[in-house]
C-alpha cells in the first residue's frame, strides 16, 4: 500500500535508500510505541530502518532542516514510553544495524551496531570465553542500542553493575547532524568531559548511538543458587536488608511473589511451587569454599528474616526454572490486563518498608499489584493490574502509581532504577529533582539539542516551562 | 601582612569568615599551581578557605557578579596544573572542609566533605570491614574532591575501576550559583541525565563540588604479590600482554624501571635489588586456591615473556617494600631535576611497542626518560628528567613529550589516562578529539558555566576558537 505522500515525506524518501522508509500506517503503528502500555503516542510521519550510520546522519540532517522530530528505537521492549511516536516524527529503527564488528579478547572489549540483541551479543561472547554482564529481563529481544539509550540493568547488576559500567565508547550522530565518536578503547582515559556516560541513559534526547563499544569480563564460574520461601513480602524484604547486613554481595537477589509465580505458572505449567507469599532467588558466583560459603551465609539470612523453608539448591535444572520463570514474568502477567509498571529503587535497608507501603497503597486504591524485584539493589517492580476495558479500576491503579513513587521518594529512593524517565516519570522527575537540577538538565538538552529535534518531549521538557 | 587590598578584594572579604580569606603574596603563591612544574600559572586575587557548602556558594556568586574566574582545589596534588592560578582568580581551597560525614555500612557507601584526604576515608572504612577502591599513588596526601574533578584512577584500577566508578552523588556549586544535589543514594537509578559522571574528571570546569557520595566495596581478603625482573622494559611490557592474555585480571600490575628504582633507593635506601632493567609488581586479591592459581598464572606469563626472574612472594613484608617503592617513585625522581610528567594510555597489546617507541623518543630528544606505569591498563608515567637550569635540555623534553603524544595517539591509544587535561593536555586533547567532539565539550561548558568564570582556560577553551 502507498500512501499519498507530502512534499515533507518525499524529501525524506529522497534521503534514504528504496525500501528502508515505512509509510504503511498498519505498519508504522505497530513501530509507534514500546511496551509502556499507558504512555501516549502520537502519528509519526514514516519509518526509516537505517541500515549504517551515514543513513542515520542523513534522516537526522533531513530532521534539522525540516524541524521534524526523530525518536530513536531499538527493539521497542521499553517500559517508559521513551520510544513512543511524537506526532509527525520520524521513527528511525536502528533493528537493522545488527552486527558484531569486533570481540577483542586480549583487550576485552566487543564492538556492536546498537541492533544487536542482548542474548546474541552475550552468546558471542561466551565463545570467546567471555562475557557482558547487564543481562535485562528483555535480554531475549532488546538491543544494546536500546539499553545503552535506557542504561538497562538487569538480575547481575547487584555485584556487576549496569550498562553505564561497560561502555567504553559510543558513535553517535548529534542534534546538528554530526557523526561523532565519544569515549575510548583504552582501559581508562580522562581526555575531556565523559560525553560517553552522560549519552547512556539519555534516551534518544541528546544523540543517536550508532556503534557502542563495551566492556566484557571473562567467563564466570558456574552460580550456586539459593532460594528461600516467606509468608509475606515484607518478610522477604527483611531477608534483604539480612543479606546485605551479613557483608554478601550475591550476583543476583530475586524477588517474586505469589501473584507473579502463579501468572507464570498458568501459563508455561512449569510446576511452581506457589504456597508462599514470596520467593527470593539468590545467586553467588564466588568460585570454590568462598562460594559455598556465601551461599550458607544468604541462606541463613534467608532463616533468620523468617523463612518458611530455604535451602541452597542441588538441582541446577530446578533453580534454572526458577530463574526462567522469573524472565517470564512481565509477559506472563501482561495476559491478564493492561499493566502499569512500576520501577522505584530504594535504599536496600528500606524493602521490607517499601513492599509495606505497597501492600496498603493496593488495599487503599483497590488494585492488584503484583511485586517482582531485583530486591538485592532494592530496584522493585510493582505491576499494577487492571481487568481490561475497566476504566475505573485504570484510575484507580494511576492513583496507586503515584503513590509508590511519592512512598519511594520519601524512603531516598529514586522514581526509576533502571527503565527510564521517558513519558511515565516525566512527573516523576520534577518530583525527584530540585527546579535547579531540571535547568541544568534544560541547559545541557539544548546545547546538545538546539534545534529541539531529538525525541523531545521525553525525560525533559524544554519548551513553555 | 596585610596588603593595600582593591575594592575587589573588599567586596570579597566581606562575603566570607575573617580568617578564610588569605591575600599574603607568600602565602597566596603555595596555593597558585599544583605539582606539574612546567605548566604556568598566573597571580591570583586572593584564596579562600571554605568552610562549609554555604560559604562555597557565597565565593562563586561573587564570582558570577564580579566576572571573577575561581579555581577551585584540594591538596594540589594534581599533575597537569589543573588547579593553577589565572591571573586575578580566587582560589577557593576545599581543604578545611575535611569531615567524614556518614559511613553506611548496609548501604555499602559514604559521604564525605571534599577535603578528606583519600587515605583518611580509606582507613575510616577499613574501620567498618569497608573498602573504598580508588587509590592513586598520592593517596596519602590527594583529596576525595581532586580525585572526584580528576577522576583519579591508582594502582587497583585494573581490578576495580576508577573514581567515577565510586561516585554515586555530588554535592555541587554550579556556574550560575546554585548549590544542589546530583545523583543518588540507591544501588541503581536512571531519573535523568548522569550529571555526576559528567561533573567526575571536569577538573572543576563545570562546578565546585562540596560534597561526595561514594559506594564502597567490602574489605578484601589479603593480596599475594608476584614480581618478576626483565632485561628490558619491552620485555616487560611483553609480559603485561601476556598476562591479559591469559584471561587473568590482576589486582595491581605496576612497572617500574630501573631509574626509578635507583632513585627511590638512592633517597630511602630500602635495599632494592636494581640488577634489572624494569620490575612487574603484580598482585592477586582472589580467595583461596583461586587467587594460588591466579599467581601462578601471572608467573608463568611473566617467564614466558623472558622474564630473568619471577616468582610468588612468600615475604609480605618485602613485597609491601616493593610496593611502597612504587609509591615513592614520583617524589622521589622530582629530586633529580625538573620532571615533566607524561600520563598516555595504550591498548594492553600495544604496551610494548609503546615502551619501545619511548626508549627510542629518549635516545632521539637525548632526554632521560624513566618509566613508572599502570602497565595492567595500558597507562604509562614516562618521567622526562632534566638538569636543574638546562633550557636545553627542556626544550628537548618538551619534543620528546609531543612525541610520545602522537605515538600513543597512533597506537590507539589516548593522551591521558587519569591525570586530567588541565593545562598541560590542551594541545593533546586538540589531536585526539575531533572538532565537532571539541564543540560538544563547549557547547556544554558554555551551558553550564554561561558566565565562563568557573576555571576558565583549563581542560577546553570557549572563546575565540
Amino acid at each position: 500500500m502507498t500512501t499519498l505522500g507530502s512534499p515533507l515525506l518525499d524529501r525524506l524518501r529522497a534521503a534514504v535508500p528504496a525500501g528502508h522508509l515505512l509509510d504503511d500506517p498498519d505498519v508504522t503503528g505497530g513501530y509507534s510505541h514500546d511496551e509502556a502500555e499507558w504512555a501516549p503516542h502520537g502519528r509519526p510521519l514514516a519509518v526509516v530502518r537505517a541500515h549504517d550510520a551515514e543513513e542515520v546522519q542523513r534522516v537526522v540532517r533531513f530532521c534539522v532542516e525540516t524541524g521534524t522530530p526523530v525518536v530513536p528505537r531499538g527493539a521497542g521492549t521499553g517500559l517508559s514510553g521513551g520510544a513512543n511516536a511524537a506526532d509527525g516524527a520520524v521513527l528511525l529503527s536502528l533493528e537493522a544495524m545488527d552486527r558484531i564488528v569486533e570481540i577483542d579478547a586480549q583487550e576485552g572489549l566487543a564492538v556492536v551496531q546498537p541492533g544487536v540483541v542482548n542474548q546474541t551479543l552475550r552468546e558471542a561472547c561466551a565463545e570467546h570465553g567471555l562475557w557482558y554482564p547487564p543481562d535485562p529481563a528483555s535480554a531475549p529481544w532488546s538491543t544494546i542500542g536500546g539499553n545503552v539509550a535506557t542504561n538497562a540493568g538487569g538480575l547481575c547488576c547487584v555485584k556487576y553493575g549496569v550498562t553505564r559500567d561497560y561502555v567504553l565508547a559510543l558513535q553517535v550522530v548529534t542534534g546538528t547532524g554530526e557523526l561523532v565518536r565519544v569515549g575510548r578503547r583504552t582501559a581508562k582515559g580522562v581526555a575531556g568531559y565523559d560525553l560517553a556516560a552522560l549519552l547512556v541513559g539519555s534516551e534518544g534526547t541528546l544523540g543517536v548511538i550508532t556503534e557502542v563499544t563495551v566492556r566484557l569480563r571473562s567467563a564466570r564460574q558456574p552460580e550456586r543458587t539459593v532460594a528461600g520461601y516467606f509468608a509475606s513480602v515484607v518478610d522477604a524484604g527483611t531477608a534483604v536488608a539480612a543479606v546485605a547486613a551479613a557483608g554478601v554481595v550475591p550476583s543476583a537477589l530475586e524477588l517474586i511473589d505469589r501473584h507473579c509465580l502463579k501468572a507464570v505458572d498458568d501459563w508455561k505449567h512449569m510446576g511452581l511451587s506457589v504456597d508462599a507469599e514470596a520467593v527470593l532467588l539468590a545467586r553467588t558466583d564466588a568460585p570454590g569454599p568462598t562460594g559455598e560459603a556465601e551461599a550458607e551465609a544468604i541462606r541463613t539470612a534467608f532463616e533468620d528474616a523468617g523463612a518458611t523453608w530455604a535451602a541452597v539448591a542441588t538441582d541446577e535444572r530446578e533453580s534454572e526454572a526458577l530463574f526462567e520463570a522469573r524472565r517470564l514474568v512481565y509477559p506472563a502477567v501482561e495476559r491478564l490486563g493492561p499493566v502499569l509498571t512500576e520501577d522505584v529503587c530504594v535504599p536496600k535497608a528500606k524493602v521490607a518498608e517499601m513492599l509495606a507501603r505497597i501492600d496498603r497503597i493496593a488495599a487503599r486504591h483497590d488494585t492488584v499489584i503484583a511485586n517482582i524485584a531485583h530486591a538485592g539493589d532494592g530496584n522493585l517492580h510493582p505491576l499494577l493490574i487492571t481487568p481490561p476495558g475497566d476504566d475505573a479500576a485504570r484510575a484507580r491503579a494511576q492513583l496507586a502509581f503515584d503513590d509508590i513513587i511519592t512512598d519511594a521518594l520519601d524512603l531516598g529512593g529514586t522514581v526509576t532504577g533502571e527503565h527510564g524517565v521517558g513519558l511515565l516519570k516525566r512527573d516523576g522527575l520534577a518530583r525527584e529533582l530540585s527546579p535547579a537540577v531540571l535547568q541544568l538538565h534544560r541547559a545541557i538538552k539544548t546545547a546538545l539539542d538546539p534545534h529541539g529535534i531529538l525525541n523531545p518531549g521525553k525525560v525533559v521538557a524544554v519548551d513553555a516551562r
